[in-house]
């Protein structure tokens, strides 16, 4: 079921790139960014930064999604980004997919692809599910 | 030799986010980002993002200014960051060191700091380089 | 097209903790091991780096079938290899699966499962490829 | 202080593939593992399981020294290893050196090293660090 409508309309560093949401549940969430000059490294590609944090708002949406209503919290653990292809303009896409649901660790694997549908990073992001009790890793 | 002076200010991404340079050499580059709303996720804290866009822009600089003078050109491969304490205010502090220096590909090792000097994330970089001819990975 | 059958035995440490090759191409390469005493960690569960020496060895394999025609070679840059759930006993199962094919690397992802079919681990393997005139990184 | 003397030898997979352990801190684990026709891959190098393994190994085994008087039990959660130069001889040395103390997770960096002193691979390893009573990640 997509939990997109619920959501308020991005914040803060979401806000400040691009980030919008198309689809949100547990396990898949769906989003993108318009690309813009404010995107790019100085060589005038995409910053790599915008897919790292394209896949890390994603991932730590869904599994929040996942476990909100037991009163936990997620929250990004590591976040391995490889970068394949350049991007340079048109739109960033991005779909996350759960691939593991533990007990305290979420694994999402991320596919980020340009306008065309080809493959320009892949993020595995591992997200920590905790109680309400404690930040601490 | 710090070579900071000789870059202009950030543009694009880097100015969007708040990176400022604090010293760049093909070994070692350190860097800073004040804390401000902008950079936060939805429930306060630094989004993860941000400390991958440090790491990536510092490392990704490092090398290029140690292979610029060949004609060659540096860009970000694998982006590996580990989330070991959340940081809500301040500045994020980043030191990026040189692990690696192979023909094709640098990899740096980049301690993301808060103010009291407690480590907040690492991240690996690995940087391909590469002749003016090609982009292609 | 499997190319498994025109490959010898396992040398070396593949033979060493025992892999089987069950099909190979240059997109795909599916593999087992079966666990035994010597493959275990103190604790008796299968060990980390057998998880990561079956993932190397797969997508090593297959970048190497998609590039030996052209007279290059293929070596591993980078394994990252994430636990999702222990393995005790049984038959480790390996599926390889070529995502990126791109001038100087291609990337892998791995995915590990039990003897039912259940995650146990994920690995994204980069295979470095070469012209055979050198071997530095 | 070192407690390499009051573990016992090697057992199962380190036995294997010829893990000894030199120092045993829960802050720092130094390891070396001879060269032998086992140990490599089909070109003559040494495979780069043994390398990861070396690291899980190590990263374990001190985050074990560190939680064990609490009851508690460490395992591996994620691996990352890239490979910088290749080795075809002699000793593989290994540093693991703990980032990061968490409540749940402890981050180790392991320098790989050949007998020249040489940097041949760099592993990150995350630990988990569990109560006695779950396994589930």
């Amino acid at each position: 079921m997509d939990r997109s409508s619920e959501l308020g309309p991005p914040v803060g560093f979401d806000r400040l790139y691009g980030l919008e949401i198309l689809f949100a549940s547990p396990e898949e969430v769906r989003a993108r960014v318009r690309v813009s000059d404010d995107l790019l490294q100085p060589f005038g590609l995409v910053h790599g930064g915008v897919f790292a944090s394209i896949a890390e708002s994603t991932a730590s949406l869904g599994s929040w999604l996942g476990v909100r209503d037991e009163g936990k919290s997620a929250q990004g653990l590591s976040n391995q980004t490889s970068f394949l292809r350049p991007l340079v303009g048109g739109t960033v896409h991005a779909s996350a997919r759960r691939r593991h649901k533990g007990r305290t660790t979420h694994v999402w694997e991320v596919d980020i692809t340009d306008d065309d549908g080809r493959l320009c990073a892949l993020v595995r992001m591992t997200v920590a599910v905790r109680g309400a009790s404690g930040h601490s890793k």
